[in-house]
């Protein structure tokens, strides 16, 4: 469903959708499969960085919505995806120390849609997502983001833990959000800040927590384990927000 | 989807539904019909303060899974709904000054499913929903919540506005979130509160807006108009417990 108007089925047509600059989120392709149109779109994966997986027939079959796949489908973007630099370089436009989102993992597309929208109204300047394992833009991302996703850049990087170590280097401070960190009012989340959200299920991984400065607790009075990944995004982001208007 | 394992049809399991003490959603009849069995449904459902809607034979048999409604089909809750005098009696428990979530018309499952995990987490001694144009405590709505359903008390009032203006008696103070509101770092949130979280599309209605003591807007520094309901009334939630902890 989250995929069907985006998805490109059979050789010709990955091959085109490569060529026409489509940004394609990953590929199938039939194992053990080595013939020369199976070569070009490999290629070309390749050459665009995207995430290929071989699989099964059964499994293609199960994917197929059109019952021609030809031992190849691609799953395509609804949105095209910015550059980190884009990011910085909206902040440095508005003369504001950068506010950047990074989502290690977020595999629903309404929980990355919602985040969208809240990094655009809390005012951050983008959102960086992996490239692998996580949800890309995807219709159903477009619709959840409320228009968002026209304004807020998202950035797709292969390794999220390698980014905060570059961005580190331009002067930014991480922050993420875990049960075990500091409460988040006794923080001081002014300036450069990058907000890691961790998965749906499984929170922040243990190489992109040890890379953050801080790691911030939502304090919990409840019976549960957690919030919701967009809720704890937002009200981790308003907390920025009220830090860095006071 | 949202309904399917508690669409109950026909008139004889609606019948025992209603006696056996199953809470009822809604209830669509189909419109004209006058017999002893309908009587008898409508009876109960007016004992039981249901909502009827009397729809046309189209209408009814799109909703039908069965394909044999025979002119009723109910909609039966998946939880059992709690009386605002319980949520009252678990903040004097806790010997805590109430704090509650009142829902102005939240129509996505996943939405109320999201706030109710979000009140047990701020330390909210329940939700309070209407019965009318809203969702009540479905499928979907117990999983989004992520078992918090199990913990926060959901009652479910006729009109939101005349449940506030009961509360009020009881000393509660009473903030909705709005745009034209004061932003919510300037208010005091402190004491006996009531959290007011408007429909998805239209935001608080006017008559409960009214009853307000407070309208507390959520900074907005980006390009469009609002957040998700489920994630604004996190950070509104969470404002209230940073001025409860301080």
């Amino acid at each position: 469903m989250r995929y069907e108007e985006f998805t490109i089925e059979g050789r010709n047509a990955v091959i085109e959708a490569f060529r026409s600059g489509k940004p394609i989120d990953k590929l199938f392709i039939l194992d053990g499969v080595q013939d020369g149109p199976i070569q070009t779109i490999k290629r070309e994966a390749k050459k665009h960085d995207t995430i290929v997986k071989f699989v099964s027939s059964e499994r293609l079959d199960q994917m197929s919505e059109t019952g021609k796949h030809q031992g190849v489908i691609a799953y395509a973007a609804a949105y095209e995806y910015a550059q980190v630099e884009d990011i910085l370089a909206a902040a440095r436009e508005k003369n504001e120390p950068p506010f950047v989102f990074l989502l290690d993992n977020i595999a629903d597309p309404h929980n990355l849609g919602a985040i969208i929208r809240t990094a655009n109204l809390a005012g951050a300047h983008g959102v960086i997502i992996p490239k692998n394992r996580a949800v890309g833009l995807t219709a159903t991302v477009a619709k959840t983001s409320a228009g968002a996703i026209n304004y807020t850049p998202v950035a797709r990087v292969t390794n999220i833990a390698a980014t905060i170590e570059a961005l580190k280097k331009e002067g930014m401070w991480f922050v993420c959000a875990d049960m075990t960190g500091t409460t988040m009012y006794d923080l001081d989340l002014k300036g450069s800040i990058g907000l890691v959200i961790g998965s749906e299920g499984d929170g922040v991984g243990r190489l992109v927590k040890e890379r953050c400065d801080f790691v911030a607790s939502i304090p919990m009075k409840g019976d549960i384990d957690s919030l919701n990944a967009s809720v704890a995004a937002g009200v981790l982001a308003y907390e920025i927000v009220r830090q860095r208007m006071s």
